[in-house]
């Protein structure tokens, strides 16, 4: 089985990303879209997102074999109550969110008996809304699916196609384990660099209009990820709250370990953590995960 | 009075950017530069960092009118006693160190008598070495001059200009103060990075693969950072040990106030601290401080 017709729920960064996507690797499926914002549908028809923009998520999914939610995983449930009497039968419905246990939960409830298969595309940047998407997004990022131990092996495989067509590469994993690792390659991050900005830009000693000229010293880095969007983010942490906190309390931990190596001046300590800290980069280039050229391939010297 | 002959003391990054703007921005200039290194010097020679690498630090300084020392802050003091006996009457002696309170001191310590001009470029990338040099680094970043408060406003001014020419803006500032701000633009962001990353590679519910693998999901940025030279970060945090504990402990406060929000379920609260901290960006983006392209720019999707 492959999926012919499907429907996008929201037409921000990922939905119309994969609107793109799909009218360039698989431009034979019919796809309709939605988005509650009026704004958002109108652009999403102009920059042609999705085949149809439908005035309704009712009519975007009626005649779907697959629909996925591009909505905040706070989000899930409304969106998936508001189609729920308008699916056809055999349908899979699936999803982009962040975090994996609480939208299996919200989509299993408000869709009693339909075939959920979660999913979540680890790709992304700070920007948000209709105009943000383009084909490439998921081009040789991983896409997680995390099946409920009843799925259909056929769904999932279909599920798995689809994503590796858009250009991804496909894991399959348990719900509980991804929110664990999506908490320390994802959640905590953002969560430290919102944390970052905040702090800087509060600072009675140091002017905002300081910290704004000097950002090249490394702080600029941590403001690209707190642009991300409010709304997507709040929802992560209050539906992975759990595991976010968890590593959090190992942050926590570890961060004072190296207060107290400067305070007490242990030099060879900050040492052997920075050195060791250097190999991942390594690691992560190879596997073609980030930019190889320095400082991420950045263009603003004018070069 | 400008600068005709420039040694620079450390050939790497910093070092190594300097020889190469200095080389394209002011071709009449007479440079000599020595590195510790053999293999740097060497490297450093077919590189044509500087037009002529020198066997000694003596060698390099010895007809310089402005000597640049760009080694790592704990070194300071070491480079410049080798220099001291060697000195042309009349010299500046200046820096590139990223915390200044502690290198005025060592330097003035060190160099009695000598017109000593404590300066700070703040750019850079996660490279080092002879081969992470190169021209354009200093374009349209600022470089701090921290002058002590006898120093000659002749030569403040002719090291302003020389920065200038670089392609740096200039900014003069008391030591003291650039301390602070770096604390916050700088050591605070990298001290974070170094811990988080540390924290990732050191999970017994999360394999490192899977951390390398994920990524994308925000995890990457501060890999970057976290990859920066151990040697110099180290020597930043004991010689700034005071500003930087201070930041770190507001920084602190801040993510226990987060995580608090995360824990009762503070969605508000969340929501207005991620929207505040999207405005800083556009702020740093709009002085043309980072990359005004999603994602720094980034090409490893492959287009």
């Amino acid at each position: 089985m492959s999926f012919e017709r499907i429907a996008i729920i929201g037409l921000g960064l990922l939905g119309g990303s994969i609107g793109l996507a799909l009218k360039e690797h698989l431009p034979g499926a019919v796809t309709t879209g939605f988005d509650a914002d009026p704004e958002t549908r109108a652009r999403a028809a102009e920059r042609e997102l999705v085949g149809t923009v439908c005035a309704s998520a009712a009519d975007a999914v009626r005649s779907a074999d697959l629909v996925i939610l591009c909505v905040p995983v706070g989000a899930m449930g409304a969106a998936a109550r508001d189609i729920a009497a308008h699916l056809a039968p055999g349908v899979v419905v699936s999803d982009v969110g962040s975090s994996k246990e609480f939208v299996a939960r919200a989509l299993a409830e408000a869709l009693p008996g339909v075939a959920v298969i979660p999913a979540h595309p680890v790709a992304g940047t700070e920007r948000s809304g209709p105009d943000a998407g383009f084909a490439s997004l998921f081009r040789n990022r991983w896409c997680i699916i995390t099946p409920p131990s009843d799925a259909d092996p056929a769904q999932v495989e279909a599920l798995s196609a689809l994503w590796q067509a858009l250009g991804a590469k496909v894991e399959i994993m348990d719900a509980r384990h991804h929110d664990m690792v999506l908490a320390v390659t994802s959640h905590l991050p953002h969560l430290i660099a919102y944390t970052i900005v905040g702090t800087a830009s509060d600072l009675e000693g140091v002017t905002e209009s300081e910290v704004i000229k000097y950002s090249a010293g490394g702080f600029r880095d941590f403001t690209r990820i707190a642009a991300s969007d409010p709304t997507m983010w709040r929802d992560v942490f209050l539906s992975n709250k759990d595991a976010v906190l968890d590593m959090l309390q190992r942050f926590t931990e570890d961060l004072t370990a190296l207060q107290k190596a400067i305070r007490v001046g242990d030099g060879e300590q900050l040492f052997d953590h920075f050195t060791r800290t250097r190999a991942i980069r390594r690691s992560i280039i190879e596997l073609g995960q980030d930019d190889d050229r320095p400082d991420f391939g950045r263009s603003d010297h004018g070069d």
